[in-house]
């Protein structure tokens, strides 16, 4: 393992995307985005990524310097445009855009579309949250990063379509919801594989359509089960719905009608909640619910009932200024990039 | 079984709620409702309740004549005080003032509380999709109707927490999501019970917070579990999201916190979909979904992958005109409940 300060790294990959095109500013953006995910233990989507960014920019399907177009807009809606753009730097905009709105207006809904990978969702809730207001955000892949069979099906033909929401609270962190809409997000299954165990029974199909708990399997052609398991009529519903309103409603892919290349369309609903209940009683009842659900007897004594989002609000605590520790395989990716850009390289 | 015209049904259910002091318009609309349900086979939520509302009513919990009351409002948000009103009423006026305000202003968020029974989500869902419009409504028991235990918890704390989602399409019959976030509904536990077979592995605890799959464990105060069985976190954190929107926002009741009796206060979002695309564009890309989705390898012939909403459109065509089947209780329900009010009795 590698063990790196939070801002080391930050800098690292801000040269780097700053090499590759990227203004100053979005360079940083991107790379504190990458950072904070790694200090919260959400690897999958960490700096591990930004190789993916960098070949994505190489192949000309992402562009660094490109920005964000209101392709049209109403007082309390906005359709963008992401140019292809660098992901993290769309969804920033348009989140910003959704809020301004709400602000004005009281709710606000926001499309993106051509929009290369945006990280993870629950960092756009976050920053709604952030600014006392209430988010819901629809993601699909644009018609690419297939890895979900429909209820009843056993081939691949949606996305893991996340779907994240959050509701500002007093508590360590915002109430947050940040979850795929099949069984589990296929980085999990990835992490599985990466250590060489099984995945859960009820997670995935083999290539021919058999259940399975081998991730090789998922990883030649097998599919992802929606949530839900036996009840995997809802998970699937879930993820129809997402493509509706990310895919169709953005003017972005689906499947069976996929966008140039992978494409993180979104839709991005805020609710500013002081138009129904002052933000005191907001914080106050809703930390009444919180004690309620935890005052629970539990399955496991060991296991306490959490309110959604404090596994992340206790990582950040738990990693504050703290080095991140990183497998060495992304150290050599991390080396090899900034020598491709003749950039300094770490100690 | 009891064979009986949906028309003469719907006569019987409307006499004895304005017998119980319903206006007729109200009593039409609830009844319409009741009887809609029975002719989409979602007979726990049909011409059966009726008798918990006509008690409801005489205990003083449900105020037939009384209407709801706009608390607040502004062009895209509005507060709906329901009065204890019949809840199909109050539910129906909230949805029309989320779709004008849609209509005016591009996007609503309408809140209720103070609300009995509203019925099938899904209702409302529809009621939106045939305004042309798109709809997210989240809905809880006002802190009453407990049955679901938090992820990781063994003891109810939650309502099964409901969640809607309507997309208008060029099909039969609108996208159209409406689940509990619980396992399952406690109405289908009710079914097994009613059965005497077991429930599925995964569903219930019993009172002792033991993995059950005996009906009766649940009846006699076990819970339910989450949507998502391992991966109950997901539906939780739904459920929990669900208090938020609907219990905290609308100055309902909350698990912790009740209403002064069971409330189905709601939070109900309306999009209008051409402010992002044309509805000719909508229809025609869902489909081309649809098909993509349908148009995959299945686990088992006989049954199809479906796209949500599916169900409810089929069973519309397949049961229009049919006389409906209750159970002979439902039958001797009513005609308690028209003797009680001296009205004729069916023949």
């Amino acid at each position: 393992m590698w063990k790196v300060s939070p801002t080391r790294l930050e800098d690292m990959c801000t040269a780097i995307l700053r090499a590759a095109g990227a203004s100053g500013h979005d360079a940083r953006l991107v790379a504190d985005h990458l950072v904070d995910n790694d200090i919260l233990g959400h690897h999958s989507h960490g700096v591990i990524r930004l190789w993916d960014y960098i070949e994505a920019a190489h192949r000309g399907e992402l562009i660094p310097d490109a920005g964000a177009r209101i392709v049209n807009e109403t007082p309390t809606t906005a359709q963008v445009d992401g140019g292809w753009a660098l992901g993290q730097v769309v969804a920033t905009f348009a989140t910003d855009l959704a809020i301004e709105k709400a602000r004005t207006a009281g709710v606000s809904v926001v499309t993106v579309r051509r929009v290369k990978h945006i990280g993870r969702l629950g960092r756009y809730a976050e920053q709604v949250a952030g600014a006392g207001l209430v988010s819901m955000i629809f993601t699909n892949g644009g018609g690419h990063g297939i890895n979900q069979a429909p209820f009843r099906g056993t081939e691949r033909r949606l996305c893991s379509n996340p779907i994240a929401m959050s509701v500002p609270s007093g508590l360590a962190g915002p109430f947050l919801l940040d979850m795929a809409t099949s069984v589990a997000a296929e980085g999990k299954v990835r992490v599985y594989r990466a250590r060489g165990v099984p995945t859960p029974p009820g997670w995935i199909l083999d290539s021919d359509g058999n259940p399975s708990t081998d991730p090789e399997d998922f990883a030649e052609g097998g599919a992802l089960l929606p949530l839900g398991r036996a009840e995997g009529h809802k998970g699937y519903a879930l993820a129809f719905m997402v493509e509706l309103l990310a895919g169709v409603m953005s003017g972005g892919g689906i499947s069976g009608d996929p966008a140039r290349s992978f494409s993180n369309d979104s839709m991005i609903v805020v609710i500013d909640p002081e138009l129904f209940v002052p933000m005191a009683e907001l914080e106050e009842r809703s930390s009444i619910l919180t004690e309620h659900l935890k005052d629970t007897r539990l399955a496991d004594e060991s296991q306490p009932v959490l309110y959604p989002g404090e596994p992340e609000a206790e990582a950040r605590l738990a990693n504050r200024g703290s080095d991140i520790e990183l497998p060495d395989p992304v150290r050599q990716q991390l080396v090899s990039m900034l020598r491709r850009f003749s950039l300094p390289e770490p100690d």
